[in-house]
């Protein structure tokens, strides 16, 4: 038995695509260069002892399924990590005491894929203490019900981005890897303020409903836009890249799902030399999404911060889930 | 010979349609209640003076058509005016000197027709005092003759509806007068950025050569908006008519002709409880639209005016060019 793996496991933004993917449109999603960490230790107890440094929470499990208030004891956001943990033991048909210390860089909530990457990374640091080789199919597979524990229908994209880094081409519940240059660089803006999707998704199609023919030809504009972006990821053409996301945004107002503080922020961003600004995601709040050249991350940081968002420097990544030492 | 008349014509807004109409879409303008007035005299002397009120210049032009050097004069913006004169003066083939006093409520140079509202005005103003009855279609003709001197192309939209009244459905070069229910409360903000126009149609062709099919779809969902649109001004239905317009901005967004500062005042209007509001016109700077409940016009032009924008509070008017006193 080892003492000691850490695993991390890549974030995810969807760069193109978002609500019109509800209705059969392809979306593409990217991994970013941001991380989430799980270091875990054997423990000869009985219990799985989870310390989520960002989340302030430490806290106790049993090493089985078992029925505990978890939102009395406002465990909740545990959950899934503790889930992670019983989905290795169960499919090994082990038994283990663990201790796991989560780290992510990953803002939460935010729709940046932070909870699937916490799953696939638990998921790789566990698999590999006890010894066990998952091909990433599994890792992916188990991370998927873990996250199904949380989320009512996670659409897989999360979990497959965060095993398999680099990009994925997302339609009607098919997930393909796409090609991707690396390091394309990004700045991630949060408005801070929480969105629904379900709420969103509502909003769209209740639009939909009243003004059927004009709402269709805009999905149908925003499933155009895909074929033309996989082009430019091939082939790293960031000013492509940067109109086709301004494009989309336009798209994604017309559906009625950008607000003020979004505009704010991309506006931010464009003024600042991004090459492309868009929402990602649900919209109604949540992030907005640059591309930038490398030299301008920083402006367009400034930018976004000076607008009242909150901004994160980072880059379309290849790396998948990893172990980063044993 | 009457020794004053005064006649008055409306300010226009395209409320659905602009740029696409370029690709051969229908677009809708409408009357304002927002107007300008010409009042004239006749003169024994050979000249027209013409004092522009609003513009604070006043001269005096030849009667018959002679090459002035009115860019050294700085009098290039009353040639219109002059012109205008003239198209009565020789349409009737009469010689009279004449004293013109104009006065607008449009603001001048932000795509609210305020040269073919003046213009208008000028006709019908002068062709009463020399005793000439003018059907309504000559009046726009002749005004249109006038607009051309100092546009290039005018689309023939402003001189109609400033004739008219109203709205005017607009496709491939065809002007048809449509219902529309009186009095629906709007709110224009301007920028106060100068926009250009003909820059912003060669914006539009550009990225249209680039991603024809992404570009030629969202162009085709504007022109799905039209027929909606019709129905709803014949029926005064508000909340259709600002949701139309949201849907709208989205897709003007999509076609890179929004900015930063239109998109300010495009939210400060819809917080503060505006249906709907976009951009009117080219884009690029210019004026936004909102559509309001009549009770809300005032916090909408106060939203308006706090981000910074010169807001005018109007309505659609049924009332085309009229005499006002003789």
């Amino acid at each position: 038995m080892l003492n000691k793996v850490v695993a991390s496991a890549p974030g995810k933004v969807i760069l193109y695509g978002e609500h019109s993917v509800v209705y059969g449109e392809p979306a593409i999603a990217i991994a970013l260069s941001k991380r989430a960490y799980t270091t875990v230790y054997p423990l000869n107890t009985s219990t799985i002892e989870i310390n989520a440094v960002n989340y302030g929470i430490k806290a106790e499990f049993p090493q089985e399924r078992k029925k505990i208030d978890l939102k009395r004891k406002k465990l909740k956001i545990l959950q899934p990590i503790w889930e992670a943990c019983l989905q290795v033991l169960e499919y090994t048909n082990t038994k283990q005491g663990l201790k796991l210390r989560i780290e992510s860089e990953i803002p939460r909530g935010a729709g940046l894929g932070s909870s699937a990457a916490v799953a696939v990374s638990t998921i790789m640091a566990v698999s590999t203490l006890i010894g066990a080789k998952f091909p990433l199919q599994i890792i992916s597979k188990l991370a998927y019900e873990a996250e199904k524990i949380v989320h009512e229908t996670p659409s897989g994209i999360d979990n497959t981005i965060a095993t398999f880094g680099g990009a994925v081409l997302f339609q009607k519940g098919n997930i393909t890897k796409i090609n991707v240059k690396e390091n394309i660089p990004l700045v991630i803006g949060d408005t801070g303020i929480e969105r629904v999707t379900k709420q969103l998704v509502l909003k769209v199609k209740s639009l939909k409903e009243k003004y059927n023919d004009i709402i269709t030809s805009v999905i149908k504009s925003i499933g155009l836009i895909i074929p033309k972006a996989l082009k430019a990821l091939n082939e790293g053409d960031l000013l492509t890249l940067g109109e086709l996301m301004n494009i989309n945004q336009g798209l994604l107002d017309a559906l009625g799902v950008s607000t003020r503080e979004i505009a704010k922020l991309i506006y931010a961003a464009r003024t600042a030399g991004a090459y492309g600004a868009k929402l990602t995601g649900a919209g109604g709040g949540g992030c907005i999404i640059a591309l930038t050249s490398p030299e301008k991350q920083k402006k367009v940081a400034e930018a976004i911060e000076n607008e009242g968002g909150k901004p994160l420097i980072t880059k379309i990544s290849i790396k998948g889930v990893k172990i980063e030492e044993k």
